[in-house]
């Protein structure tokens, strides 16, 4: 536990914000390579790792660079409109992103639909044509949050910015229906594959990306081109990616090339073992629950940095609150480590239900430490636990004691 | 009128979309200067101007630079998301920027709160203290659509594009007015001043930026330092703006340095003069009305470009619509220049009753030409109306007959 609290320590040390220096700003990318597993300790700062040329636009400032693969926002730069800059949101491929030529003609790109009465394939000008939709939402990696699991599990050590909350914009996957004369009989879930370049002479279920989700998904679920108001770029999974709105980021498909209604889930790895919710030392299996839906979940944005502390008095506390599968209802705040709590104030406009909501509460913050933390309460009344759920490989992490931060007033 | 036709096909052709190759980038940016009049012709392609420093971040491809103070979005640059990208967001200052330096430290700007029982000056970093508030509006400068009136009025020719929907985050005006005891009696306008530098020698009041609106518009306005969740910048008023919802752009203070409730309308000519409904060939007075309040207004994002055919049959048609002082409730679209109209949808999440939404009707467009409009109803039932109110310096169009666009299917 030592070992991880140092870690940790470090850790919150490298994300401390913009005054940091950051090393490496043009520097060359370094090559590719897989997340680093748990026991390698994470870069010091002075090593901060430059944005890999695929994500070469993003503001440098405001991210964690894990891996070419692996970028983490800040906590300090999730700002408090409730929508997440592009430039600044978060990044995780499982694989590396195919060639950047697949963005020379986006309207190009062509998506297959399967189990369907008349199977075929669509360029996205064509999807263009059939209805446009979007949906403001938190997309966040299954993995947020792993940092603060005490056995070390394997994958990047994200604390919370492998999330951001951004608008999506396409075609309804209904649309999509109508227009391909409905699903096949006997189907159970929706399976999305995508575009990456599949290296020879491997198992193809070994390394592609191609995810499941149940039929219920359907209802509110896009084939997005756009994200932001921005055209989709490369490193979100343009041209086109599979938006499923609640679900965690896996689940929404990047460079979709086939959508396909099945009856079946995946026979990818992917979906059979990883990104399931085994216990503790046990690798995940078929017969474990799959992660798909992101539960109810809110931590502390400001202030939240260790290192600094704020003046004495008046302190307007913000952070971001998601209910998860239905609207985030209630938050509250403690300021003593969980001990008491009171209400605080969602602000700004409520973007829908699959949407995070930040919000303030003024506090009068006395000299010393205080232990911060936020919980919140959806529409269906369930309240984010105190406690994380323990799984092999440190899963959707929503316990508000993990997410508490201290912090000094002088 | 021949001459603005061709003038507005030029224009049409300059905003042309991302194909149109985009010179200048990277050459130096020119000298500032005073907006071209409406006589000047604007600049052919080949000639396009590059960003001025303190806007050289933003997507030049979405952008079409007017001169140093005056820049426009795309009209196909817009995205259907219903927030405009900031990289993307129009420019107009009234007087050049302050220096940059102003944005070194960002919570050390001092803004001087007057007019009230306990007059005094905060520090941006005092203001974050006091409270935290979000609002999603339409930011507009009152001369959008001014390329549309018949008679040349002077100033810049915008068509769509000098407006977007951002997201303002800052303190609540009525938190700054609890925080120094209250307004003093007989007050009758909220009065904002800009903080830019005034030349040597000069009266202040004929060049100086502040506005007042009247006391009605407290309810819903902030002192913001963020815009879309990121830092406000220098760009777009950093590090303080004046937010006033609903108020077209100029009433939106930028860099504001004193914020003061007074028995009159600020003694500037900008607010004694400028922006004032007088008719056409008569310069404005007090006795004018002043530009404060957007009206309802709609337009077509895409289709729009004349130049370029669509493919005849489905066609998804895509803009966004304002309601202007209550929500946007109702959006009609006709393909036959207005003898038919057929109700739209609104796409994504309702951002409120100051924002715009995108709208969408999947249409069949025979080969040939067609003529696309749209037009909005507010909440208060006001319809978005066919025909502009003339006024000589060409404010507020909101004429669904000057924002129709003709396009070709084929």
């Amino acid at each position: 536990m030592e070992h991880k609290a140092n870690l940790l320590r470090r850790r919150l040390l490298a994300s401390a914000g913009g005054a940091v220096a950051w090393a490496g700003l043009g520097a060359p990318a370094f090559a590719d390579s897989t997340e680093p597993a748990a026991q390698s300790n994470p870069a010091p700062v002075s090593d901060a790792r430059p944005l890999p040329g695929y994500a070469r636009w993003k503001d440098a400032d405001s991210l964690i660079v894990h891996s070419a693969n692996t970028i983490e926002t800040r906590r300090a730069a999730f700002g408090s409109s409730g929508i997440t800059p592009l430039n600044r949101l978060f990044i995780r491929n499982n694989v590396n992103p195919p060639s950047d030529d697949i963005m020379k003609d986006p309207d190009a790109w062509q998506v297959k639909i399967d189990g369907v009465a008349n199977p075929r394939s669509f360029s996205v000008a064509e999807l263009k044509t059939l209805g446009l939709e979007s949906v403001a939402m938190v997309l966040q990696c299954s993995g947020n949050g792993r940092a603060y699991f005490p056995h070390d599990p394997s994958g990047t050590q994200w604390t919370v910015g492998a999330a951001g909350c951004v608008m999506f914009t396409g075609v309804p996957v209904k649309a999509l229906l109508e227009a391909t004369g409905g699903m096949l009989d006997d189907m159970q879930y929706m399976t999305g594959t995508g575009g990456e370049e599949m290296p020879a002479g491997l198992d193809p279920n070994t390394i592609m990306v191609e995810r499941s989700v149940p039929l219920t998904a359907i209802e509110d679920s896009l084939l997005a081109w756009e994200i932001n108001g921005e055209p989709l770029p490369l490193a979100h999974g343009g041209p086109l990616r599979m938006i499923v709105p609640g679900y965690t980021g896996v689940n929404n498909v990047k460079y979709i090339k086939q959508l396909a209604f099945t009856k079946e889930q995946s026979p990818a790895n992917i979906q059979q073992n990883s990104y399931r919710m085994s216990p503790v030392g046990v690798s995940g299996n078929p017969e474990h629950d799959s992660v798909w839906e992101n539960p109810p979940k809110s931590w502390i944005n400001y202030p939240a940095d260790p290192e600094q502390s704020v003046k004495a008095g008046k302190v307007t506390i913000s952070g971001v609150a998601m209910g998860g599968m239905s609207e985030a209802e209630k938050i509250e705040v403690s300021t003593n480590g969980g001990k008491d709590w009171q209400e605080a104030e969602f602000i700004g406009p409520d973007l829908g239900k699959y949407a995070w909501r930040a919000f303030a509460l003024v506090a009068d913050l006395s000299a010393g430490e205080h232990q911060l933390a936020s919980r919140v309460t959806n529409d269906d009344g369930q309240t984010q636990p105190e406690e994380r759920v323990e799984n092999n490989r440190g899963y959707i992490n929503n316990s508000w004691r993990d997410h508490m931060v201290t912090v000094k007033a002088a």
